[in-house]
């Protein structure tokens, strides 16, 4: 199979979004690093470790059958030589839903591999409200 | 004030944990980096950004006045030459409380500064259910 080189952690970004919203199972997959230490957290859920588990909760939620729009907020970065860290805020919206979702807080993390920029972790938390509300509230749990 | 060199990402994981444990505010703070690039969700929190977030949660967490004992399990690395990710499960115990916490799910970041390995991202997500599910439960939302 041909596989797209991403030259940059914001080329597999956009690759990771887009197979999102075209619920693409293979070019999500194109997008994660082929390794058994990929990580995957969906809001939530329970971690998924390595490319089966993280390719069956993509094929189960693909199958699903539901649109999704994402926007992305608030982006900050953190560049390493061979690492680069993602955080934003996910705005989700559903076809045919009239409201959206409650944002959606994710770390990605990409890595830099022989084959281009890979994504090697995703971890989505669903945010307690809007995102103009960032860093305006103080965590009610313990820790 | 003297401040503590990390010379690997274990020892300010190590050092994270403590601070953690023993309420030390200042510990705590010099394990992360001096950078308004930080980043730290706690568990259901939003997202804080820049250390005097970071420093202003903690501080709140803190004199909650609970006393906290962590035991992490399933750790997954990933080693970048400036970055490294921690991926572990929380097991968090409350002093005076019978029964364990739900477990937590957490991404910690650390980057390689001039002084040393210090944590840049915190992000804690309350996992579902046992660490002894991990991989073996679907998500349950849609992404």
């Amino acid at each position: 199979m041909k596989r797209t080189i991403f030259t940059t952690p914001q080329d597999a970004e956009a690759a990771f979004y887009e197979a999102l919203e075209k619920s693409d199972l293979d070019a999500m997959m194109a997008v994660w690093a082929d390794d058994d230490d990929i990580v995957c957290v969906h809001p939530g859920g329970a971690r998924l470790s390595g490319v089966a588990q993280v390719r069956e909760s993509w094929r189960q939620i693909f199958a699903g059958g539901q649109t999704l729009r994402f926007r992305l907020r608030h982006q900050q970065t953190v560049n390493g030589m061979t690492l680069a860290v993602h955080s934003v805020y996910e705005q989700i919206s559903v076809a045919g839903e009239a409201r959206a979702r409650n944002p959606v807080i994710t770390t990605n993390i990409y890595m830099r591999t022989e084959n281009g920029w890979r994504m090697v972790v995703h971890h989505a938390s669903p945010a307690p409200s809007s995102p103009d509300t960032d860093g305006k509230r103080t965590p009610k749990t313990l820790h």
